[in-house]
């Protein structure tokens, strides 16, 4: 079975309304929460990467989920399960680079148990003290499109590990990618308006989609004006890449114009439209119309 | 290495103060955390359950943390890693379970990835409002000892089901727990005074030992005082299964005397009185001193 189909059965089983974007936001609490698993040779291969390097990128990514609702990221808790034969200094390396990624984040909690492949799962906590919490609901006709940084570059790096291509900066994206928390707090402090925002785990389309089909609004993009790295241009389908590649931990928001002015950063790649027809596509790129693009995206069930 | 080794090694990495209680206390937030991971053919098979079971304990084990935290247990997220030929209604099922343990509780968010076994990871969130929270490093010199519900039921359920024993109970114990949200509500709302609690999840004399060891004291017990259905005494070792069984998720908890006038549905087994002496075993049993109760525990990690 395919992800979201999946996705819709919890969906109806459970009947919430919490259930939609990356982070759950619980107002009575004043936080958001959001909860991710890497699987060994789902997620990663122990191939390409190390315990320090995978501790990082499990932090990092679920702080990235946080940075997505606009909260601020607070708290981790993490559960390990480990081959019965791993060593000592594969915990420690692990979670020195847990640490590493959390800068002033706190660990503070979570649980190790067996199992026969590494299987890692981390909550993380945002406090939206401060804070404009964003949904992919929330994008309107006129908002501006904006993204953090480059994007691509993990795609290429994953391309370049497994081919043994020499593209460091690629391969470090890929490995060990850092959460915009810095952009997440501009816009979350200073909105004053609703406003979409997401990170681009599952690539830049993605999250174009994930708003315009929650928001029934069309994304319109730019691709000139999408940030990247030009040693992308030497891989074969590299606009492929930057749209769908995914894993960058970049953000990407549909907001106010006038938010503009108090946030600095950020690079401008299209605007939102109404969706009059609904044989229009809910994102276009170039002039090109994207209905669906989930024959695009990677997906665990797929067969 | 052993489950205890490995989480020295993640407690001196981090040199977190947060790590030690199986939720963390996170005053700031007004919440206590926990979250919990279950790995098909370590914690279950598939064998002797089935998906709405397995989502009602995945679910139910996480709520009893917090139960032993004495915060009110409020929100659930769950991480599901499946693998690809699952059918739609085992995760039909395996939601229907959870949500049905949850009653008041609310599934909030998640994940669903693909893997090769089984892989379950839950976090559970209560909220602190007029609770006192419980440390195991609270117990004190003259508290009294008291448990929830009965013990053993759950590993003589284990048993019967290994071996086709019919006793529907004690497998009704073992599949299909629940946590003892009253007795921790109770406690929680009257204390006045610090006090030390946990869940029975390890067994009864682990739980007794990780308070004694934490609090520097020693907890006395009165083994005939403990409850549990006559029935186990048709088991080989069942008074092993009482006091190392595990899995039962009652409650265990040390407190001030007075407190008791405030409470009902619970069993005194035992005070807690000082430890002068490094030879004093921290749990006395009938007499008996355990200094050291490892060798009998359950440890995903042992050779």
């Amino acid at each position: 079975m395919k992800e979201k189909e999946l996705i819709q059965i919890i969906k109806s089983t459970l009947n919430s309304e919490y259930i939609g974007d990356d982070c759950a936001y619980l107002p009575d609490l004043g936080i958001t929460v959001t909860q991710d698993s890497l699987v060994e040779d789902i997620h990663f291969s122990m191939k390409y990467t190390n315990a320090y390097k995978l501790g990082w990128k499990s932090a990092m990514v679920n702080i990235s989920d946080v940075c997505a609702s606009g909260a601020n990221p607070v708290y981790l808790t993490i559960a390990l399960s480990l081959p019965k034969n791993i060593k000592a200094d594969f915990v420690e390396e692990f979670y020195k680079g847990a640490k590493d990624a959390c800068e002033d984040v706190k660990i503070v909690g979570g649980d190790i148990t067996g199992s026969e492949k590494i299987f890692i799962s981390v909550t993380a906590i945002g406090s939206t003290k401060g804070r404009k919490i964003s949904s992919r609901s929330h994008a309107k006709a006129g908002y501006k499109i904006i993204v953090s940084g480059r994007h691509g570059s993990s795609g290429a790096g994953l391309i370049s590990l497994i081919n043994g291509l020499k593209y460091p900066d690629f391969i470090e994206a890929h490995l060990i990618p850092k959460a915009q928390r810095k952009f997440s707090e501009q816009i979350a402090v200073n909105a004053l308006y609703d406003y979409a925002m997401m990170d681009t785990s599952d690539g830049l389309a993605d999250a174009l989609y994930q708003i315009a089909d929650a928001s029934n609004v069309i994304m319109k993009i730019d691709f000139e004006k999408i940030p990247y790295d030009k040693n992308i241009e030497k891989f074969s389908d590299w606009k492929d890449l930057i749209l769908f590649g995914g894993e960058d931990y970049q953000l990407v928001a549909a907001v106010p114009e006038e938010l503009l002015k108090n946030i600095s950063d950020y690079t401008i790649i299209g605007e939102v439209i109404e969706r009059n027809n609904k044989s229009d596509g809910k994102i276009i790129i170039d002039g090109k119309h994207y209905s669906d693009i989930d024959n695009k995206l990677y997906n665990h069930f797929e067969e």
